[in-house]
């Protein structure tokens, strides 16, 4: 990772916000897929903007894109792409979606962006620099207590079998109005900024998580799967984001 | 309703954000109230800003505040301010809760304002005059299947009883992924301008769901509660916002 794979990832991001803006609340036609998510101008357009971009500038890394899948498969480097994290706030014009962007190296997520188009708002996370909010340091807060803890899922429907119950569990621990839902890659943010304490998904794929995890460990989270290991490119896909990493096993604890 | 209470709408919605923007993301705290919600000084700053304006310009009116309650009960015209619907949204750092007031006559609502104080966005609804969203005409958009609708609700929690089954029933009959989570008033305002289709939730009180009613109909929407009956000061708090009025037989069956 370099000075230039930032600038990259920028760039990258700026494409994307170009893309999407002009559409946002605007008109578009939809399509759905064979996981039943939509998709839009709005994503292809983003995704082939930043595709672009990679290819022109490091023809040699690999490119995982969720609406256009995957190059250069065996290179070292890759480049994680999902245009609009957060399709069914776009269509319903909520500002609360994000362009997911992680840099790969061997399987390990070392940068990763959410960049939220509509508010201007961009994190940026790097492994080993820190996490900054429009460039500035963003800084997770501490959480005493689990009772205390502001709690981010995007939707209840995408727990299903013993996930239900798991997740229960944790919603359980918290004050029942101090749960968010909605929100997509946006909590996962405002973990790192301070303003949500926990995030608790499932069934995410890889473009969804992996921009996630160097913004929130740079900021001083912790990003780990349901068993309490690290997130890499093997993931089954259920993640836990936490603010302060002193409070893992009591989650871990009332998911049961 | 004269121009006039179109102005004070105004003002008491400016106070309000001006009383709200600078605490967003910043330094607050929190109290819990009977009803187990949140309070912060945001709400009480933003609440007790907008008393004054209508203390002084209107002083016989009535005010019916979510956090210093009533005065003038026995008013015919009725001042109903909610100084942030979603606290724990802006708790959590989302611009998406908002800053609800209505203007109730002998208990009809006859102006509503839904004001988002980070983004600068607000709706505003008027008995026979129609809805504006940041000053321009604000329609809502037709909905020619149930399957097809963008449906929106704050949470799952809201929900207790036979209220469960009712709402999955609605659930059930959108596709799963056109199912926004979180959001309060805001999404009501989403409906007023096109992008969201129908929201269905329980458990509003007068302050929740008054200024709504003229923002949501003065857009070609319609709102009502659990039985396909209007809304007004006595309603149980069970309301159903749609788009398009001809898809209400299909809401309602729906919920069994």
């Amino acid at each position: 990772m370099t000075r230039s794979d930032l600038d990259l990832a920028n760039a990258l991001a700026d494409a994307a916000r170009a893309a999407i803006r002009p559409l946002f609340r605007g008109k578009w036609s939809e399509k759905r897929k064979a996981d039943r998510s939509y998709v839009t101008e709005a994503d292809r357009a983003a995704e082939a903007a930043m595709r672009k971009l990679v290819e022109d500038q490091c023809p040699e890394d690999g490119i995982i894109g969720e609406e256009y899948g995957a190059t250069n498969e065996s290179a070292g480097r890759q480049w994680v792409l999902d245009p609009i994290d957060g399709t069914t706030s776009f269509i319903a014009g909520r500002p609360i979606f994000g362009t997911l962007i992680a840099l790969m190296q061997d399987g390990w997520p070392v940068l990763g962006v959410i960049d939220q188009p509509i508010a201007g708002e961009r994190w940026i996370g790097r492994l080993g620099e820190g996490t900054t909010f429009n460039g500035k340091p963003a800084r997770v807060s501490p959480c005493k207590e689990l009772s205390e803890a502001v709690l981010g899922t995007t939707t209840p429907h995408q727990f299903t079998g013993d996930d239900v119950d798991a997740f229960m569990g944790v919603a359980k621990s918290v004050a029942e109005r101090k749960i968010i839902y909605g929100g997509d890659c946006y909590n996962y943010g405002l973990v790192a900024s301070g303003h949500v304490d926990l995030v608790v998904e499932a069934g995410l794929k890889l473009h969804d998580y992996a921009a996630l995890v160097p913004v929130v460990e740079g900021a001083g989270g912790m990003m780990s799967d349901w068993q309490g290991n690290p997130i890499d490119a093997q993931s089954d896909g259920r993640v836990i984001a936490l603010g302060d990493p002193a409070r893992l096993e009591d989650v871990l604890e009332a998911m049961g």
